[in-house]
């Protein structure tokens, strides 16, 4: 493990990305890692396989840890604190950027196979033999394939808004691809509609999730650039492709799997998770009313209490 | 309210129906309604619409009481010690035998909207403004029907197995209605191939349930009759038919709701518990991995801690 303390950090052109401006750090403290929180957790960096990874980790300092992998376009910053610290409070939590996004060096690659080699590299990288992943959207995505390439690394799966290979497209909004690329940083109305159900319950829920999501102002990540945001949409397109057999590779999945979705998720559409967990061979699936593929972010609470009893308990589904 | 107390109740003959035997009950004492388990509490009647109705309450005192409403041809006997116990630590449980159906006198009718409308009438004898449903099976469309028919007696319900009216069909087992009337009374043998899956944890799983389900030994009610069985076959027929626009009930139930079932229910299709979530505009749904109908039986603790951060909640799916 070659981690890399915090500190003014180099700025890095990227093609096609903006040039990005020296991030403020938080420096490492002789502090132990349970008293850091999602707002003051020092970023930290790794190399794995020539990407020099940026990454967080709060919480327990023992247990099995949790590592957390993002959606499209985002970064360590654009969890939910309300999350995170919720699921630090019993474990080591770790947030990372892969390859290319945000705070982490190279490119990001175009298929999801690439971004779970390069998650799992990163995790060995840390000296990890194994951990619990929460794959939200293409993150969820990305957690299968880490499940069927390196299932050895992986305990247990969280998988939130997301989909098998080859699923279900139809009631995907069709203005969801370019809301979600339109600006070069998402903006609230993005979310809003992205995210959430256009109740007022749902709206007021978006809004203070995205209150919670700027409350850390040092140590941020950059934006996550152009080039990140081609290749992630490649991987998607690829991930709409069928390998033989529709849906058989879960199958071999056999590690304790936790499947949530909102009820009307206009981006990934939710029956993809019911798909999910009655393929998976062990899976819970957990859907929440009046809301959308960002129902982590609505729930928070009950979202964290589900996902903390799931990794909890010593024999899954107890 | 005319609550009759326990001790030797009279013998009842009913046509198609096995005399029954004189019970040995549990005589009432002078201790509260906190102190009773499912095994200890007394079988108590109340007369509402006609109808002798056999209950039992127990738990907590104070709180909105949950009333349970059981699966076909099944009395009070018939519950899982560890979900009726479990969900009683923090609220009144209350188990009933709805018309005809074991120890209640009277007829059991041949519709759900009957058996609903039955079911309001004992709430109202107990003298209860309103109540938490937990419906299995067809007592998951008794939940409904109650729902639309008595909205104000509910303030939240959960539906366990269940489907809507003229829910979908494909994926039932062609066993299912042989094994489900062919013994007088219910075997282990049935209820392993109805309620579980053939794998061995599933299998095993069934078998700890039988065993928790034989536990109370006094009190207990009696059979219930072939006049039952015929009528509650009947009224799930009917429940079949389609009655206007497929589903569009379902919008007009508002309580919030919490819907369970087991990955793959071979009794009525897991699928439908999806239909209900998704036309419910207040529900949340949770399924259980390598598990059917009974699912509940399957995972008593984790069901409760489901059900009762539910019903617990403040603001429900908080």
């Amino acid at each position: 493990m070659r981690a890399v303390d915090g500190g003014e950090r180099c700025a890095v052109d990227r093609e096609h990305g903006r040039p990005r401006p020296k991030q403020r750090r938080i420096m490492e403290e002789n502090v132990s890692q349970s008293q850091y929180l999602h707002v003051t957790a020092p970023t930290r960096f790794v190399e794995a396989d020539g990407i020099r990874h940026a990454y967080r980790q709060f919480g327990q300092e023992s247990g099995t840890p949790l590592l957390f992998l993002q959606h499209f376009r985002g970064g360590m910053d654009h969890w939910d604190p309300m999350v995170t610290d919720g699921l630090a409070a019993n474990r080591p939590v770790i947030l990372f950027d892969n390859a290319g996004v945000a705070g982490s060096s190279g490119e990001t690659p175009d298929t999801i196979e690439a971004l779970a080699d390069h998650a799992a590299a990163f995790v060995r990288a840390l000296g990890l033999s194994q951990v619990d992943v929460l794959g939200f959207s293409i993150g969820g995505h990305v957690a299968q394939a880490l499940a069927l390439r390196r299932p050895e690394l992986l305990r247990r799966l969280v998988i939130v808004g997301s989909k098998p290979r080859a699923g279900e497209d139809e009631g995907t909004d069709p203005d969801v691809s370019e809301v979600a690329t339109r600006h070069e940083v998402p903006t609230l109305e993005d979310f809003l509609f992205l995210f959430f159900e256009p109740s007022p319950t749902s709206q007021a829920a978006g809004k203070a999730f995205w209150e919670r999501r700027h409350r850390r102002v040092v140590d941020v990540d950059p934006p996550t650039t152009r080039q990140t945001m081609q290749a992630q949409s490649a991987a998607l397109l690829d991930w709409r492709e069928r390998r033989g057999e529709r849906y058989a590779e879960l199958a071999t999945i056999t590690q304790p799997a936790l499947v949530v979705d909102g009820r009307h998720d206009i981006m990934i559409p939710t029956i993809n998770s019911y798909i999910l967990a009655q393929h998976l061979p062990n899976a819970q699936l957990v859907i929440y009313p009046d809301s959308g593929h960002g129902a982590l972010f609505q729930y928070p609470e009950l979202f964290v209490a589900h996902v903390a009893r799931f990794l909890d308990a010593e024999v899954a589904f107890t």
